[in-house]
């Protein structure tokens, strides 16, 4: 069991390869085992490329008959781009197969497995799945709720403060917290701000490799595959001259008039219409639509007032707060726009995480009641 | 060398035991080692009791003679209210004493070592020397700066916040934070609040021994030297019916006339006229009166007020901020009143320490640039 577990950790190794590359499919790894000696390994790099089981099987050669295969994810039983991995491992003779967890897909979940079984291969499931979930949590709950997973990106300082009241705000916090910032980005399917932001700070949103702190193999990979960059933008306030639009294309969430599509249009970008009311786009909706399109992760940047709005709206999974240790003043913008009267409305957080970056701090918080999903 | 270091490592061990009761001494441990066994072992519990010399070598007996003394602090060699321990480490006949550091008071410095010297015992001074500083920091800053360490204590959430705009802030921080706070006041000489908070909270800013989490001898220890409870209240605006002065004798700081002196002395408590302006007591002026009073470390436990004059004026040492794990909204009260105009202005601190007390998380940041000594 000790070794299963320890085959099924290379495997995941293998699958966070992916982390920065695989949207909108999950990361997959996968390990086969002949022998007790490793002689295949796989991971799924990016959308149309084979599948995890496809190298790591193509590696094995012959060696893969009888041997164990160890999948970060239920191999797949359908025709998609690729053809389905259960049916090469059955071609390819595998004796054994130990998943680390079911398909979320609540459509074909199990339907791999079975086909596996069916097949007279000896299958396992649940191996290191908690492991196996976080790495693959947005797309996880884009295949359960049809929503994308939300995470919040804020820079404060230890008073959670912002910005000064008079907007300066330019590099809170150091180097090392924008690098984390930039793998943040870069792990998501999408990028999402706010016409604040823009205006003010002339933002773009933009993955710059040489900042990621990657070896050169992943940021290749983040670099073919940039998140999709979202401004909402309910009133249409931000020129197409700005840098945010001049830095590649974009779509644009509003509900103002569809008039200007074309404008947008003919200079590459997507204005997509979303229905709202007193001229704010209504972000629930706008996340359906971006799961419809694929989005596992959403990273939001975004000034108080916008992802105050996601915080009010229970659509938040997940704060990651870089927090510089310095105190910007009472006078200073507050980190959420988010008025509360009462104590007992206050939200509740439980911080997973909390580490020094650099100079900066970085603390992960998730609001103790799930948002509401579907 | 390595043998000192553990040795002289248990001495600190032992000064640790006074963190709650030494007041206005320092804190000091001494271990007595005589062919590499400790003989004697002792540290400094209370004014006015023996020295931890005095301790160890009355255990080590007839052995002391030809032994190794290691203190952590440099033995006095003046008529305190005991006898110097120079000369008793001398009468007892030990052959070699380890200091830690040498004594912080400008005017006695290097004395007692030198008295040693000359009675041809081997000196050696400054073994783990940072560890000791760290333990008795207040003594050494007013020993040499005539001004207490002043820490200040905050308990926010984790978007900077301390109270609803409606004044509501009870229990922001859980059990395990509010018992990190009662020995953060139990080791202080000095708990120092404010006239808004007394009102606002009817806080009482006592010590509960049993909220302390100490063992038995400890919290004995610390029950039986109470910290000073100074209130700063310029205008006298509290009333002398409050919880605060009903819970035990206080110092009132204030620059409001004198005449009222009287009342409060004949509840046990003493007033304190200090110049001001408008209605201000004087901080620095009351830190520098506080230490002339022995006042090693000052907790200030006081609102976004007086804890902003605090920091507006550099007079803070370290903040230790207790953050709860939830967002109190851009409605609620700021963590400090400290207005600043430009990100030039902003306050930078270095954070020394941040782990997880309960649910709850303890920020320990300090002032990059040192408070303005005397």
């Amino acid at each position: 069991m000790h070794t299963d577990q320890a085959f099924m950790a290379r495997a995941l190794e293998l699958a966070r390869k992916g982390l920065y590359s695989t949207h909108p499919n999950p990361r997959v790894g996968c390990v086969i085992l002949r022998d007790n000696k490793i002689v295949g390994e796989g991971w799924h790099a990016r959308a149309g490329e084979p599948h995890a089981e496809v190298y790591a099987l193509r590696q094995a050669g012959e060696l893969a008959r009888g041997a164990t295969a160890y999948v970060t994810l239920e191999p797949c039983s359908h025709h998609g781009r690729t053809p389905p991995c259960a049916d090469a491992l059955i071609g390819a003779g595998v004796s054994r197969v130990v998943a680390a967890m079911q398909d979320p897909n609540p459509a074909v979940s199990g339907s791999g497995l079975l086909r596996l079984m069916n097949a007279g291969i000896s299958v396992q499931s649940g191996m290191l799945e908690a492991e196996a979930r976080a790495l693959n949590e947005g797309f996880i709950k884009r295949m359960e709720h049809g929503l994308p997973l939300v995470r919040v990106k804020m820079a404060m300082s230890l008073d959670g403060r912002t910005a000064m009241a008079s907007g300066e705000s330019k590099w809170i916090t150091g180097p090392h917290a924008r690098s984390a910032v930039q793998r943040l980005r870069a792990q998501a399917s999408v990028v999402l701000t706010g016409a604040d932001t823009v205006l003010a700070d002339d933002a773009r949103l933009t993955v710059r490799p040489d900042e990621l702190g990657l070896n050169g193999e992943l940021s290749a990979l983040a670099e073919r595959r940039p998140p999709l960059r979202v401004l909402v933008d309910g009133r249409l306030r931000v020129p197409l001259t700005a840098a945010f639009f001049q830095a590649g294309p974009a779509l644009v969430a509003t509900c103002a008039a569809a008039s200007a599509r074309d404008n947008y249009l003919s200079e590459g970008h997507e204005l997509l219409a979303v229905p709202g009311s007193s001229g704010h786009v209504d972000l629930r909706k706008l996340l359906l639509e971006l799961a419809s399109r694929g989005a596992n992760e959403v990273l939001v940047e975004a000034g108080p007032k916008l992802a105050g709005a996601f915080a009010r709206q229970g659509l938040v999974d997940e704060y990651q707060i870089f927090m510089a240790p310095k105190f910007l003043g009472s006078g200073a913008r507050p980190l959420l726009d988010l008025p509360l009267a009462r104590m007992a409305e206050a939200q509740a957080l439980e911080i997973i995480d909390m580490r020094a970056v650099g100079d900066d701090w970085r603390i992960i918080a998730r609001p103790q009641i799930a948002p509401a999903a579907e």
